[in-house]
């Protein structure tokens, strides 16, 4: 690869700065690196590659001559630069939702649809980071025998609101009074299930994300039973994922753990009378999505139960969006 | 209801203390008061109705003219004792899991099967805390059309690891080296999926037990499917629990929301838009299970989901376990 040049938007939040190292550890070739963000951020620098490099205001002319547009700065800004990014030659990677369910923009998981990519036209959109952890630890399962049916219950960590929402429980866990929190409610020793917006059928948005975006990036049936509750625990930074699916055929637990052990991004930590299963403790900074709890349920021959942690920046978020970069700057 | 004489078995532990408390709160009539334990707590005194009352050594002469004995001091005490206060002219209520699954001892949750106490042979078995929060949320469901399959994912509280699970969790908050703490693994800021030990299944205990349990208390048939994924989260003493129910019929959630709003013990909280929905915070200290995001999953006409919150150590043992009396003290 010849070296590139990368625009980061958004690049002082928690997933910014997170791609900002990834992009550096995985040696994706960067030529020169555009750092952007807000206003509020005029005058600051970031750190990549041993230097200071000064965070530009996003503007109308930021994309010139950029060949790599990397967008973590919400919807909004999405929907209003993504085009302009994409129209001045830059291969757009979204992080938000502005363009996850559109037709013309493929929604990637590099283990699960690598071949998606190839049929974008400037943009391609990073999933749900719930979606992306599920979608990865259920592939395997999908490949031995078609899913019919999914139910997941998540337990989501404060990183799924950024950098201030684990600023949030960590000042709520030290006994800070908050003035201001993204949270409805006390996170620190307690549970919130109700995570954005509500939608018409008393589901949250987050919890129709995992719906239509795992049928899109799986390519499931539109008429798949899909039914996700999400929830939000008092934990900085990884998801985890209890998940039942059922699948068409019967598959051995053997099988199961023989196509996961092999499947790229994931890593079976099933030893559970060892104590030995996936915790977000172990999978903070870790790249792969933890999978454990591997078991059939009572009276349920095609149901298979498993257990997901997985870190809600890197693979949730940070570095999906660079494995995507990477799917289309190495072809 | 005249006085009775009453013994509790297990009386310094977080469950023995509460069963004093639900005693006194619901004013049973509690003539003589006999508070039992190990011989580590000899010399401590309790306190009940205003008086102290020293704590007696458990032993085989201590259930000599007690009308009510209700132990909560494990299984082993239990299997132990259980028969002797029996014999000795005792109605036991256990809170352990010693008896539960004997055919010749009710397994009772008073919301869903109270006439099964007339058939006890001195001995009731209370269930374990995450089965009675659940029976209590899904009964209503289960009156307006059978239910055919469970599938349940928990967020336990330190507070199922009884008095020392709650200190270990709040000395890990506080930042202090554990040298003994009752989980596998570090809590605070964590999450645990396993609870209990393995069974062959690659299930635990406890996931097992809202299998069995549930079938045993609710009459369900033995083919039931039913899967439960068991997970300790960093809350001090309310379960919650994300379940999926399928019923025989199509019930409309209307109907849902209406039985349960007439429920014994269920209290509906079911308005996400305004954030009013089941949280720990909120449960803690309440006799009733809250339930709330009752909603119909995406292609599945037939199944509901909704989300439970109850305290663990009041409905989820203590209080249950009183109730039990009740049904037979006042009958």
């Amino acid at each position: 690869m010849s070296d590139f040049t990368v625009a980061v938007a958004g690049v002082t939040g928690a997933v910014g700065q997170e791609m900002l190292q990834v992009l550096e550890r995985r040696n994706f070739p960067v030529g020169r690196l555009i750092p952007l963000a807000s206003e509020r951020s005029k005058g600051k620098k970031i750190s990549f590659k041993g230097e200071e490099v000064p965070v530009e205001v996003l503007g109308t002319d930021s994309f010139n001559g950029v060949d790599l547009a990397l967008f973590s700065a919400g919807g909004s800004i999405s929907k209003e630069f993504g085009p302009i990014a994409s129209h001045a030659g830059a291969v757009v990677v979204d992080n938000s939702s502005a363009f996850r369910m559109d037709p013309e923009v493929p929604l990637v998981v590099p283990e699960v649809n690598p071949q998606a990519v190839k049929d974008h036209n400037g943009i391609i959109a990073n999933p749900n980071c719930s979606t992306i952890i599920m979608v990865v630890g259920i592939q395997p399962i999908h490949q031995l025998s078609p899913i019919e049916s999914i139910i997941v219950s998540t337990y989501q960590a404060a990183s799924g609101a950024g950098a201030k929402g684990m600023d949030a429980l960590n000042k709520e866990l030290s006994g800070e009074q908050l003035s201001d929190s993204p949270f409805p409610h006390r996170l620190a020793g307690n549970l919130i299930p109700r995570i954005d917006t509500l939608q018409d059928n008393a589901y949250t948005r987050e919890e129709m994300k995992m719906v239509y975006e795992t049928i899109k990036i799986m390519e499931l049936p539109e008429s798949t039973p899909i039914s996700a509750t999400c929830v939000r625990v008092p934990v900085e930074r990884t998801h985890c994922e209890s998940i039942q699916v059922i699948t068409r055929d019967e598959v051995s637990l053997d099988s199961v753990r023989q196509a996961m052990s092999e499947a790229p991004g994931l890593t079976v930590l099933d030893a559970p009378e060892k104590d030995i299963y996936p915790t977000p403790l172990e999978a903070t900074g870790q790249d792969d999505v933890f999978v454990g709890r591997i078991r059939r349920p009572y009276n349920s021959p095609r149901a298979t139960d498993i257990y997901l942690a997985g870190d809600q920046i890197l693979k949730g978020a940070a570095l999906n969006a660079v494995q995507i970069a990477e799917l289309v700057f190495k072809n």
